[in-house]
């Protein structure tokens, strides 16, 4: 689930403008064709070809939202979906949509008109829909939630808070300042760091390899000890 | 001049995904190629050959922002370039980028706890650009600015206001319900409505076409005038 014009799996280096500029036309009429230039093949084949994969198994659904209305209902449908899968689902809640809103029935109806000065927001506060996404709609899967802060002195005590309050099973939690090279994994009794190397970095590997395979190896083992 | 992420021309109608499922990916080792299916070239090679002559023509520059405060510099850079071209130089200001905005120096530092219950937004108003950039920045040019309402009694009467007001040439307002397919042209004395008929409609005409054509009439006579 992605807000709409957010970045998007396999395409999020490549703006519009990258595409065109990466393509060559070969005009000849009806035989007309449009080819990737050679040396945009060589970063664009891997890529694609992973797209290939994913959408022709099936393995990826793409669902769009825009306003965090649609979000609610779209998470729980896609959790009633998912929860006959049991504990082999796993929900990766990357961040809060928003924190704050303003409910529809508050909406001007007309453009707010700017020679009246400048309007004060009365923003709420969204709701947590992490609560009945653990207890009521996937209560066996393995869910993940994220924790972004500024304040490094509060980053593993609010991802505490939240494991303690929502009763899930992993908190990710990064800096905004670092969140590129540096995550910690919070659970309700360990919390580890995870980095990236120099040598990682000068490789290409982003830190979301390393999240990744990191939660799948907490998640096969929730799966283990459900089943035995 | 666009806000990052905001749709660009020529590809606005493609999202990265569609991108990725024209692709049609021919894999042999080194020999690896990628070209678009038969079916898209139709689509894109009329969309890509105009991207080629504006790009290699050297017609089209994008110069992208993110903040208001960024806007505010680039545009005042984009107005000292443009100057010298006097009368020939056209300004086509589709919209304001905002209307209110926070300035940086009220922008907290951390990030804002949704613990502590919803913020209240003072918003303050942006400066209204048009004015230094009609009378000091390029003060020969053609200026034409747009007029967005929600309250079709207001349109006419608000884009006279703003023309009395920042002494542009050319107002082109519109309301956001009927946007696609109607516009008002509103000058110091004149104004006249264009619209798509359907049949323009059916044939993929958009109502850009017409505004950008009798933009460009407006704007000849404009020279003409100045010349002799």
């Amino acid at each position: 689930m992605f807000r709409l014009k957010s970045l998007e799996p396999f395409t999020r280096h490549f703006s519009g403008q990258k595409f065109m500029d990466m393509l060559e036309l070969n005009d000849r009429g009806p035989n007309t064709t449009i080819t990737v230039k050679p040396d945009s093949v060589d970063i664009l084949a891997p890529i694609l070809a992973r797209y290939k994969v994913a959408q022709e198994g099936g393995r990826i659904l793409y669902i769009n939202f825009t306003t965090v209305q649609d979000y609610f209902w779209l998470l729980r449908a896609a959790c009633e979906c998912l929860a006959p899968c049991g504990s082999k689902a796993l929900l990766y809640l990357a961040a809060a949509v928003s924190d704050f809103y303003i409910p529809s029935n508050e909406m001007p109806t007309h453009k707010i008109q700017s020679d009246g000065g400048p309007p004060i927001i009365n923003l709420q506060l969204v709701p947590k829909l992490l609560a009945p996404l653990v207890n009521l709609w996937v209560p066996q899967a393995y869910v993940v939630s994220f924790k972004l802060e500024t304040d490094e002195n509060l980053l593993v005590s609010k991802a505490r808070d939240a494991l303690k309050k929502y009763k899930h099973k992993l908190v990710i939690a990064n800096l905004l300042q670092t969140r590129r090279h540096k995550v910690t994994f919070v659970t309700i009794d360990d919390s580890f760091e995870i980095s990236l190397t120099r040598d990682q970095t000068l490789s290409g590997i982003e830190i979301e390899d390393i999240i990744v395979s990191n939660v799948v190896l907490h998640h096969t083992d929730f799966i283990h000890c459900d089943q035995y």
